[in-house]
């Protein structure tokens, strides 16, 4: 057991995987050649189209032991990986694992099938009930958490091998070229799926809404699809978008917002060529709200807006704010229905989006995010994983993808959520590493990393809530009390991994 | 020396490289992994820009022995490649290798550098005077020539090892973002720059257009691209495109297409859900003119046209004959224009249009390609490489990729040409081989493969001039005389690799 460089003890092992402990946000290198995988030959008039499932996982020939993969973009409508997962049960496959893109609430279904054994790992992180029961030790399964740059690199590098890829297709052809504008199950980008359609052995299309060739506009193609299965429906239309994403009505919320955007304003980068993101919740919408606002009185004109993609931002390609989205997820049918006819909002990969191990991502590019927390600490790490009841309980996202890259993460929160302080003298569990957050705007005050000196000057000199993270702790902490810290027993239950694969934290069992 | 299985004579080496002779165009599978490449980590504020060509060059620490590519979709305006060449000169390196998509006329200008042993292998075929002088022995350079589909597998299985991929883009921004649609060189689709993006070692955008990050729309991307460098001019824009492709005026030609479009309408593929390619000649244009008219008068929809893209597909898109598009190079400034403009108008890869060796590519689901040549034999195999004078003139292109592909694949040509006959006891050179071609239309007689018993029939029907290939032979040998055979030395000078990497022909050094 040892300590990593933010003090969290990492073993030198966990279940047979030997764990490089998290060091810095910047320097560890890729060590491998990319992924390959077996080259196929398909000839004229082969057919692709499969029957059933049932029928694609023997064509696989999945063996126990393996992994198989499917993709959050229909989010909590998804049907496809229970209906995976029952199918290899009755199949009678054994300790597979799952290395999908994000495991969601309606995926709980899944639970008998862990106690079962037929799911012995889950390679991405779980949201929900499922964190929670890990957390608990009541369900014996392995849980590596991952970013979404982070599962992109994953793959390229072989470090998990996908045997088989099942992606959800709301619009596909018979050879596999796919979208998701159109259909019954639109769900707009299918950016997560892309890379497990160029590295895992298998790839699957499977759809409810089989079109005469060729499907268009094509995001994955039918030279990565070796099959493709018609099933009568993906999903839950009503649960795979909402039809509209709001902004906060929330006083401390849209004070939250106002502070936010008085900070980038006052960090210089709001000008000409401004790169966003925010994510869909009410005060990350409301904070896009106060910016487009300035960009307005400033005649400004942005670059890009990137992640995933609500019909606020929408709104603001639209009208001119920014030439261009880059949408690996669209959290809204207003999204959906933009990506559908606007050439300027464009689908983009996990691994473009945000892998640490390419070329060059676009997270690298990103002038400012916003982010959320569960809880950070005075070190400004960041915490989006457990709650202080210390159940694992949501997943990484692009959380510390995007703030590496961008110039600017700002982390938005409630200075008190549940009677617990916001701050913490140390996070449950690390996330984000604090080298990689610039600032943490709550309503009551506004906490500034040291290296950002001229950036606190021009705050105070705005007359902007400026507090010491320290001193502000011991300020919220005067309201709240300290809260009792959670018990943990020693056995670890799940890895946090960084975005290049070192291990940032682990989640251990909580003690009840 | 053994003879493949269409009695063409295949030594066992060739300069060092072990031979697998054609044996027919279905049957040989990929044995290998997919090639693979070093991983590249990129921090946010690493720059890709760099000064200049030579830079470039010395960042791909490029060693005698090595191969760089570029691309034709700038065709006979492309400055690059000579550019290239002489820096390489000058930095000393010889023995190097051009891994191209394709040389034009206008790389004559490397042929000193030939002479000077800067290169010695050109991996892809040669149009105009290059292989001319390589047919005479005046050249020591080995030249292999592939079809569009057979260069993209043979980067994809790594026979071809790219080193440095220097990529012409119209249109990029500082993280190597680019596409080929906007900026004074624009030229419409890259596609055959896109696998080299994915699998040479080092990639560079070279470009005349660095434009505000992000480019927009994005054919290759930034997570591929290592260097990014700024030159004056990437070529001459008006060799770069014609401003219009015209049809046939000559009236043997136009007969020529008349014919063609009756055994089309004939085969029954005629119907909606029609996919169709032809070049960019007078001729096939006729074709796809009479084609368009039938497909009027019967109000049949079509589902794609495909291969390099003409603004006569492009009215056939916008008039509702075609649902899509795909182009993998654009021949007129109409097509570089609704590529621009129409989703409908989708740039491809040179793998997924035709490569063997994936999961599917489009060419498979071709129902009828328009194919030219400059022979054709009484066993239906097909020479566009070499002319009846024995020089290696001509590229492969598509050819052989599409035939194997289409349900149908139609040679086009006039009966006599320049005083020969256009079918001959055994062409010059095999370029696609008589398995895949299914009719030959000229002028005075159309023959048709012995497969195809009920299309003769209802030809024959239809009262069009049906001929035994053997008795047109003789017919037109009647006309012209017996044409005498050219002589070769034993030396041979080139390979005429098929789609799958076996060997389908040599070139051997014309006797003068």
């Amino acid at each position: 057991m040892a300590k990593n460089s933010l003090g969290r003890e990492i073993p030198a092992q966990w279940r047979g995987r030997t764990l490089d402990p998290y060091l810095d946000p910047w320097n560890k290198k890729p060590e491998v050649l990319r992924a390959t995988r077996p080259l196929v030959r398909r000839s004229p008039g082969d057919s692709k189209l499969l029957p059933s499932l049932r029928a694609a996982l023997e064509k696989c020939e999945l063996r126990d032991g393996m992994n198989i993969s499917t993709h959050h973009h229909l989010r909590n409508g998804d049907l496809l990986l229970n209906m995976l997962v029952k199918e290899m049960d009755a199949m009678g496959l054994r300790d597979m694992g799952i290395a999908s893109s994000s495991v969601h609430a309606v995926h709980a279904e899944i639970i008998p099938y862990i106690r079962k054994g037929v799911i012995t790992r889950i390679e991405t992180g779980v949201n929900g009930l499922i964190g929670e029961m890990v957390s608990r030790g009541e369900l014996n399964c392995s849980v590596i958490v991952r970013s979404h740059g982070g599962r992109a690199r994953s793959l390229v590098t072989g470090e998990v091998e996908v045997d088989a890829a099942f992606i959800a297709a709301p619009c596909c052809d018979i050879t596999g070229n796919m979208n998701g504008v159109h259909g019954p199950s639109a769900c707009g980008s299918l950016g997560y799926a892309y890379t497990d359609a160029r590295y895992a052995k298998k790839v699957i299309a499977v759809t409810d809404n089989l079109v005469r060739y060729p499907a268009s506009p094509i995001s994955i193609s039918q030279s990565d699809v070796d099959y493709v299965v018609q099933i009568e429906s993906l999903g839950d239309p009503r649960k795979i978008v909402s039809t509209t994403t709001r902004i906060t009505r929330d006083p401390a919320g849209l004070l939250i917002a106002k502070y936010a955007a008085e900070v980038i304003e006052a960090s210089g980068l709001l000008k000409d060529g401004f790169s966003f993101q925010t994510g869909a919740g009410g005060t990350s919408l409301a904070v896009a709200d106060n910016i487009r606002r300035k960009m307005a009185a400033g005649q400004i004109k942005g670059s890009f807006g990137c992640g995933g993609i609500t019909g606020y931002f929408v709104d603001m390609l639209e009208q001119g704010y920014f030439e261009t989205l880059f949408d690996v997820q669209c959290f809204d049918l207003n999204a959906v229905d933009s990506m559908r006819r606007n050439a300027g909002h464009r689908e983009i990969s996990a691994d473009l989006y945000a892998s640490p191990f390419n070329r060059g991502s676009v997270v690298n590019m990103l002038d400012c995010v916003i982010l959320g927390a569960t809880e950070v600490d005075v070190d400004f790490n960041v915490n989006v994983n457990t709650e202080s009841s210390g159940y694992l309980l949501h997943n990484t996202g692009g959380h510390c993808d995007t703030a590496a890259g961008a110039k600017l993460a700002i982390v938005v929160a409630p200075s008190i959520r549940g009677r617990l302080p916001i701050v913490r003298n140390a996070v449950t569990t690390v996330t984000t590493p604090g080298e990689t957050v610039d600032v943490i705007v709550t309503e009551r005050g506004i906490c500034i990393a040291d290296k950002h000196v001229d950036l606190k000057k021009e705050l105070l000199r705005r007359n902007l809530p400026v507090k010491d993270i320290r001193q502000f702790h011991e300020e919220i902490t005067q309201i709240t009390g300290i809260p009792k810290p959670v018990e943990f027993d020693d056995e670890i239950v799940a890895l946090i991994e960084y975005r290049d694969g070192s291990i940032i934290d682990v989640v251990r069992r909580v003690r009840e």
